[in-house]
């Protein structure tokens, strides 16, 4: 079953509730898992919440890394998805619950593209 | 089941592929789909690619809209993410469906966020 891109949604529970509101900390850790993985980053957007919160995009050659957190809650929902089969999406998704503190994560895959052949 | 976000991923095919591949067009879709769901747009980030295809994303408020498309097969991955009650993501959606002249969609919506309460 071919598919144009592979899809992680990343439900990580039970952070470190303060770098969920570090928007630099988050900016920092995209962008190495889009390194880790590898990928080509092609342009990024950030934007920390009031009273907290961090929602965060970085672009790359490949499709995207996505992050929202909710630091009151210990929780942030993370998407990779990548096409091509030269990066490893689970290598990003493995930097994001390291540097994000989770004892409580659960990962769904999802094929997006998958064209009739 | 409370949430904090429901995520919906289309799956649009046999899309025009035109409008595809229209980086312009696809900025205006999203943002005009931001606004008729009720979300407010925070930034955005577009990039086309050579020889053919475009990603883009509208960060929102409520999460964020997202694009990326493979014209030669006239295919279109979008994510529409929203959280909060005042937001209608079902309408970004139908505005996607029609303005991308899609005859075969799927739609899958993953809740984001079920915590233990």
């Amino acid at each position: 079953m071919n598919a144009l891109g592979r899809h992680l949604l990343l439900e990580l529970k039970n952070c470190n509730k303060e770098v969920l509101n570090d928007l630099e900390f988050l900016r920092v850790v995209l962008l190495k898992a889009a390194q880790e993985c590898g990928a080509t980053a092609l342009g990024e957007s950030f934007h920390q919440f009031s009273p907290q919160g961090v929602s965060g995009v970085v672009m790359i050659a490949e499709s995207h890394l996505m992050i929202h957190t909710w630091p009151e809650y210990g929780y942030a929902a993370v998407d990779i998805f990548t096409c091509g089969n030269s990066v490893k999406p689970e290598k990003a998704a493995e930097l994001l619950i390291k540097k994000l503190g989770t004892n409580n994560h659960s990962i769904i895959e999802i094929r997006r593209g998958i064209l009739d052949t």
